[in-house]
Formats: C-alpha cells, structure tokens, sequence
C-alpha cells in the first residue's frame, strides 16, 4: 500500500516531532534514529537508543517519556491545524495515558495520592481506592501529568519549530536519518549526507519494552 | 418481499439525504452512487469512493462522516415530519455514535479531555476514566460531537431541499443513480438519463470498513 | 383448567381493552379478531392484520402500539377498581417497556437525547450513557414515553366505556369476534352474529414477532 | 430432635399469627388447616385451600399475601416481646419481600412507578431503571408495600389478640387444628374436639406453589 | 510452635474476655471451660455449653453472641492497651460482622429497616436494597448494632476487671478451667483445684457450627 | 546484567532508608542484616530477624512495618529530590498499603470503623461496606495510617541523616553488613570490618512470609 508524499510529509512532521521533544526533555533516552519507511501498522518510527539497562525509571524520565510520546500529535496539529490532526496518535495517546496512570496508582509518583497503590495487589485483591472521592482525584491527577507534558513538548516544539520544518524536509529526502543527521539538525548545521546505513539497526521490535509498562523504546505514529 | 412506492420514496429521501451531505461537507469522500434498489439488511444505500486508502482520519473527516450518517434520518424528518420518522436509521446511528465516542475516548480529539485515552488498553487494563465526573465529561462530549454535526448535517439539507426532492425524485424515476447524475442533481441541472449501470459497482459489501472503527464507505437505511 | 365465568369476563374486558384502542390510535395496524379461548399461557388474546410487510417503524406506530399494549390493563382497572389490578398484564408491561426502550436508546426516538445510541454496539462494546445523569435522563425519557401513552389509552377507553362493555358481553356470547363484528362494536350498531368462524385463522404463535424488538402483533393476557 | 414446651408454644403463637391474619384480610385464600408438628425444615406449618386454580392474582390479593406472611412474626412479638422476636420468620420475610419486588418491578402495581418492567426481559436484556434516582424509587415503593401490610397484619393481631391466645392454647391440645377448629376460634366459640383427622390433608409439599413467584399456599415457622 | 509466657497470659486475658462476657451477658449459651491449650489456628478457647439444640436464635440472644465475641479484643485492649491490641481478634470480628449483617439483611431485626430480605433470595434473585439511600441505612444500622454491643460488652469487662484479672491468672496456673472453677471466680471465690479434666470435653471442632450463620458455640484467640 | 556505580549507590541508600527506620521504629522486627548485591528481581535486601515465631501482630509493629517499608523511598527523595524518585519502591508501596487496608477492613484496628469486617467472609459473602459513605471512610483511614508512617520515618531519617550517609558508604564498600556493623552504624561509631559473612545468611526467601498478610521479614528494592 503506497503512501502518497502527502501522507509521508505528515508521517515526517509527526515522527519529527516525536524525536525534537525526546532530545531535548531531560533524562530521555538519546534519540538515534528517525524513519518513515512503514513497518507493519507503524507509519514511521523514531528510535531511542538505551544507554544502559535500566533498572528503575525515575519520575523525571518518565514524564519526559510522556512528552516525547505527545511530541507526534503535537507536530501534527502545529503544521496542519487542529482539524486536521488525524487518529494516528491513538497509540501514542494509549502509551502515556498508560504510564501516567501507573505513575499514580502503583508507582506512588502523586503528590497529592502519596505512596499508596490503587491497583490489584498481586494475590489480585483490589487494594486502596474504594470510593467515588479517591476516583476523583486519581482521574484529576493522571489528567494533570498528561496535561503538563503536553504543554511541555508543545512549548519545546514551538521554541525549535525551524528545526522540526528541517528534519520533517530530511526524512522526505532520506526517507530515514541517523544520529549524526539528528545532531546535525538539532545544531541547526547543514545535514549530512549518509552513504550506508546498515539496515539492521532498523528493526522495529518493541514487543519486548511494550511489556514493561509502556516505557517507549521507539514511538510510531500507527495505522 | 416487494416495497410499496411509499416505502421507496421514503427509502429514496433518505439515501438523498446521506449523498447530499456527503457531498457538501468538507473532507468527505466523494459520493458515486446511490440506489434504492433493496440488498440483504438495506432498503437502499449510499456509495463512497475512496480515492486514496487512507492511513488515518482526520478529525474534520470524521466530523464529516457523522453528518453525513444523521442526512438520511434528517431527510425523513423534514419530509415527513418528526413523528414519522422510522427505526430505520439505527444502523446510521449506531455508527455515528461509535464514532464519536472513539474521538473523545480513543484518538484524543476532543478539546475538554485532551490526548488522553478512556478505554482499556492493549493489556485489557482499564485507562483513564474512574470517576463520575470524568464519565460526565466524555457523554457531554460525545453528545456535543453528534448535536453539532447533526445540526450542520440538517443545515446543508434545509439550505438545499430542492435538491433533496430532484434526487428522490431521481431515485424513484432510475432506482440507481451514479457519480455524474449526482453532478447534475447538485449543479441543479437537469439528471441526464443513464445508458448502462454496471451491475458490479452496486456491491455493497462494507462488512471489512465496517471493522475499521465504524469509518463509513458506505451508508443504507437498514431493514 | 376450565375458568370461571368471572375469570372469563374479567379477560374479556382486558382483550376488549387491547382491541378499543387498537383500533383508534393512529397507524395502528387494524384488530382483526379478539377472542377469550386460552391457549398455553395466553387467557385471550388480541390479533392485528399487518396490511403489508413493514421495513420500519414509525415513531407514531411504535406509540400507538404501547398505547394499545396498556389498554388491556386499564380496563381492568377501570371495571374492577386499581384494587382488583391483576398480574395478568405483565407480558403487556415488559412489551410496552421494551418499545419504549428501544425508542430512547436504540432508535434515537427521544427528542431530550437525540440520535444517540445507548447500548452496546455491534462488536459488543458499550456506547454513550457512561454517567448517572445520562441514565437518569434515560430513565425520564422512557417514564414520560410509557406515561403519555397509558394516559393517552386510558383517555380512548373511557371516551368509548359504552363500547367496552359492548364488546366484553359479545365476547361472553361469541367467544371469538371477528372484523365484521368489532366494526359493529366500534360503530356501536349491534353486533352481527357469526355463522362460521375458521379456526386456524386463531393461531396465535407469535414466536416469530416476538424477536423484532416486542413489536405487538398478538396481544394477550397472560397467566 | 425434640422440640421444648416453650418452642411448642412460641411456635404456636407464630401459626395462629399466620392463621388469623390470613382469615381476616381480604381476598385471602381460605386457611383450612394449622399444625405445630414439624416437617422437614418447618417448625409449624399453616394451610390455605385454593378456592379454584387462579390465573392471576389482584393487586389485593398479593397484599393480603404479604400481611399472612408477617402474621407470624408480629404474633411472636406480641406476646415474647420484641427483643425475642426470633430468626424463625426469615422464610416468611423473603417470600414477602419477593411478592412486593415483583409487585413493584414486574407486575406494575406500585402507582409512582406505574405499569413499567424493572427486570431484565426475556431476551436478558435489562429493562427500565438504570439510574439511582429509580431505584431509591423502588426501594421506597418495596418498603412502602411491606410496610402498609406489616401494620394492617399487626391492626388485626391486635384487635383479635384474644383469638391468638385461643388458637395458641388450641395447637398445644391438639397440635393440629382443621378449618371448622378454626372456625370456632374465629367466632370466638369453644374448639370442637375433632376425632379423626386424616393425616393426608397434612401434605406440605410446597415445592411446586414456590415457584410461582412465592404466592404462600402454605406458610412456615422455618428451622 | 511453643508460645511464650506473654503469648501465653495475652491469650488468657483474651479468653477471659469471652468467658465473662458470655457468662453475663442475657440468654447466652452457658460457658462451661475456658482453655490456653493452643489447637489448629487456635491459641485458646472458649466453650460454651448448648443447653438443649435450638430452633431459632432470639433477637437478644444474637446480641449476646455479638458481645461476647467482642469479649476478647476487649481484654486486650483493657490490659496492654489500644496500640498492642493484636490481629489475634480478627476470626471474633468476622463472626461478629456476619451475624450483625444478618440481622439487619436477612432476619429483619433492625427496626429502621423493618422486615425486608436484603439479600439474594432462593432464587438466585436480588432482593431489596438497591438505591445507595437504602445501603447506607443497612451500613449505619450493621455498625449501630456492633458498636452497641461492643460497648455492653467493655462495660462488662469494665465492672469485672478484677474477676478478669483472676481468671487469666487461673488459665495460667490450670492452662484449662471448668465450669466449677467459673463459678468460683465469677462468684469473686477462690478458683477450686481440679484434679481431673477429662480430655474429651476439650474438642474444640466447631465445623459444624460455624456454617449455622456462624453462631458461636466457640470462641477462640485466632493464628 | 551489571549494575552501574550509580545505581549500586541508589539501592544503597534505598536499603539504608529501610534498614535505620527498622532499627528505630517501636516492636519492630531486629534489622540484622543489609546488602546490596542483588538477587532476583531484587536490587538489595534487608533483612530482619524474626525473635520468636509470632501468633498475633500488634497494632503499633504493623505501623512500624509500614514505616519501615518506606524507608526506602523516602532515603530515595532526600538524596536525590523528589523528581529523581524511581519506581524501584512499587512493591514496598504495594506492601505498605495491603497491610493499611488489612487493619483498616479485616483486624479492626481503626477506631473511627472500629471492629467491623470489611471483606468477604469465610463463605465468600460480601460483609459491611455498602454505601459509598462507608468506602469513603475505608479510603480515608488507609490513606491517614499510610501518611502517618511515612510522615514518621522521614522523621527518624532526618534526624539520622548521618547515619544513612554512613550506611550507604559502608554498603558500597563491603556490598553486605551484617548485624554488628549496623550497631556500630546506628551508635555512630566506625564501623567494625567483617572477616567472614557466611553466605547462608543472606538467603532471601520471603515466599513463605509474603503469604501472611504481607507482614515484611524482608524488604527490598525491586527490578
């Protein structure tokens, strides 16, 4: 199924978009790869390279995993307006709806909640929120973290907006973009060409990293 | 199981309804076909051409498929008058409902709730929405979505009623009217008659749209 | 289980009840015989000729058919006194409370609610009313739709109470009553006697009917 | 197990409530029979002889059900005072609070609810109340019902509190009662000694009668 | 699994609790032995002495029963204070809870809520308490009907704290007392030696019991 | 998989924060031994030495546990802040707040719910909580019994900001304390070098343990 340019200059604002904010927010994973070659459902993909295995996430990382995740729909919406934005976010959207209910309910990451698990303890009996108030407040806070890290990728996509034109205008002549291209675009410097790019390191298998909470590894905009 | 004319008119106003609002709305496909003639389940139906396949809808688009589900109940309702209006649109509603409830719980496109997901997620764990207040934002939601693109739907058809009835008209005079007829009927010039319908391109099997989040390609009133 | 002659009298007025308004609400299909002889759990039953067969359902229809579900009950209560109410029209209830249903949920038929659909879709997942107030106006809707149509039959039975009696002794007498015979009733001119009543035209298996959404073609009282 | 004097007596009271209640309110099907010897799980037992095979019961009639049922309870409490107001009476609470739900919810005789169904149908699709509002109707309307015939039930008591001590003394001599006993301690005149009592009438097979929606053919003292 | 002395006189004390109340307390089952001889999950045990099997619990009876299952955490909290009370009590409170509950929902001795079913009926049928309105009676009137009896039972305790103090102080010295050497310290006499405890008397397998709505026979300082 | 230098010291920290609030807080179980090699989805260990096998927990040890369990959380914020906490603390909050729902709804040990069961019974009916008010009261307790305790061990913390520094030191240089070093800790001496710690020591299955109500003997930082 042949995407049209428009469909692909789309897919490279969104995947533009999803790795401008995972460079820039604090503690990310480096970003080192950005593709709008499809695989699968994805229509692109930006890729994070984990420096080390990790064994706990801190709250910093994972609110700037948020913001990458929204880094995507963002880009869409600043390019072709807020009409126009399309459910190709819908997993993005899912993932750090994910994360930042976990953040509050097992991971005592609210302030407001405190250390406190809301979820099924693990010999499956309901644990801590039992009535319509605790509800309440679990809903505000997961909102407040999803809303703050929006806001956040969509102030960092507003200050660098020439940068995400220049890489969405590299990922439609390249159609994918290596670290050294990404340096060279978030410094603002002419792209580099790249004579060989070895295609394993395109593998997009992120069933694995799916598992652990949704901690994004690779973030796609989806069929 | 023969219809009465009276069936057929009412069948024929409310196809006329869905074209000439698939027609008018911004971002929809474009209508090809419409026919009277009744096939399984549907006692006539409206036909879109994809002209491209699409990766991802945009939230214009899907704004323009629900108007264009409500323009064949809207049809029966000026025609005919509130009261007459039949059960025959609970296919058309069904699909507009579920659409606008994926807008607001599942690809984040409505202002108040933001990029945020109310569904389970892919581990079948229950995200976002816990409390009463939070469910009373999303039916607010959902039911803002389809009362404006009801209200536009009924708009386009009022402002051009004489087109509705020179397509009914149409429809009880050819029973299958194709893309061209329908020029003619929205230009308001007179239908040039029809030599030879290609009995194929009446096949209204949508049963693999209709697992694609409910996106219409094609609309009927239904049995 | 032979009955007694009051039992007998008692369901005569519940079917005369069913017949009288069927025959006067608007759309109705016309009652075509009444008849007191059990059969299974039926003590009598009501019979309506569907002129034609019908695609679907006016709002209107659909209301007469509620209004003429309760006339079987109201004349109970209006010879006996709402002491003397029995559980004999509980079928009637769960009929008329299915229609009414249906109308707010399913067939967008509430003005208060719109073409909403509430209840599950297709692929089994839950549509629309997610909050308390959106079932509480669901509650309301299907409350006024039931109210509006036993205050509209009680309002047709104690209009015509002459032809209530009427027809509760000419089904003392016959029986079965035909067409001929309720036109009689109806016009209140005596009631022609009847040479030959065919048998099978009594069959009351309305299995069949039953399954489209408890659209009435046989009304009965039930044990 | 061999009952004590004392539950000889208690269980005395407790019929003779059932026995005299059910002779005096109206519409009741006449008691023919008491008896303390237990059976099975029954401490006592209390006979009524349908009249003839019913079709349908009157609102009245399953009232009088209800104030029968509790007739035993409030003949406990009379003479043992409330505090020893024993377990014994839980069969007969459930069978009255089942009669007056169904009355409520099934059979349409509660006047604020009106003729409306608050089951599921017989599709198992859940009918009418959906939100809180309704059903702190119904609960109120449930009370209500049992409520209004615990008092009528404990009126008569009162005012015939001779007959109870009678009926009571009456059981302890000849542990079973028949109805022209009854009749004799109804009209306040000596207890005929009875000769012979055929030990067939005592069946109290009761298993078929609970299945119709719990209308007493017999009542209990239960274990 | 040797107990320590602490753990040894604790139990005592808790035990104590159970024996006093149960022996003050009206219409309670006769206490007859009192051991600290750990058996299963039991560290001591409280016996009572069923004076003739029982048809039906009395209102007051059940009251009794509430308060001197409260007997031992009482003691506990009496002699090592509030923040030293154990989960040892946890058995005693379950009990306690299950017969509160079924007074109120099954029994119909609260006189707030009057003779209703609470619960499902034979049938499998929800009965009664719907609406939030009626749960929260059903709640206040459980913790009424503990808190009440709570409070009689430390008052209890209160008046007695010295036989309390010579009882554990027995169980210490005997680990297993009778019914003679209750006496003695309910009497404030000295504790008769006994010079045989036939160990029969000592089973403790309340099994059969605890299914009769958990109306204790025994009580015990629980694992 | 090799941990970084970084971590290693984080876990440190994180196990100090568990190990000095243990060795403070009253009734709690003697911390006698501390280690940072990891095992399992465990990155460090503490361990306590139950004294004696316990039949019962007191009120004042079960909030001592809960400080204890999150010690190493809060060592985690005063080190780092709180944007640097990880969610390695998941199963010590998970812990923590079973054993605050436990005395809230099964052991009694709140005095404003006071001695009511609030889960299923033995027989798997539903005891107590109802209505949402008494939910909010549950919710309520559990939050201010966890509060408190986390309140009360970053009280010991700060007042031993020292200490945690020492311990964290003397983990990363000999990985395992053993009890002695953590006096020499906890007295602010130098701590003592350690010739020999037998290995057997160190084994850390908690399995069994884990099954009483999430008593800790161990707790750890996790994967």
């Amino acid at each position: 199924m042949a995407m049209t340019d428009d469909e692909k200059l789309m897919t490279a604002y969104h995947e533009a978009g999803h790795a401008i904010v995972g460079r820039i927010v604090p503690k990310h994973d480096p970003v080192y790869k950005v593709t709008i070659i499809p695989r699968g459902r994805a229509l692109g993909v930006t890729m994070f390279l984990p420096e080390r295995d990790k064994y706990s996430q801190s709250k910093i990382a994972l609110e700037s995993s948020i913001a990458t995740l929204f880094g995507g729909r963002i880009a869409e919406a600043m390019i072709y307006g807020e009409d126009e934005v399309t459910t190709g976010a819908s997993n993005d959207i899912a993932r750090a709806t994910t994360l930042a209910k976990n953040m509050v309910t097992k991971w005592g990451l609210s302030d407001k909640l405190g250390p406190q698990m809301f979820t099924k303890d693990e010999y499956e009996e309901e644990l801590g929120a039992a009535s319509g108030d605790t509800l309440k407040i679990i809903d505000a806070e997961v909102k407040r973290i999803l809303d703050e890290n929006y806001d956040n990728a969509e102030k960092v996509l507003k200050e660098n907006e020439d940068i995400l034109h220049a890489m969405a205008k590299a990922l439609m002549k390249y159609e994918t973009i290596n670290s050294d291209q990404i340096d060279d675009l978030m410094a603002r410097r002419p792209v580099r060409s790249v004579d060989d790019i070895d295609d394993d390191d395109l593998s997009t298998d992120d069933s694995e990293e799916d598992k652990h909470d949704g901690i994004p590894s690779t973030v796609h905009r989806s069929l």
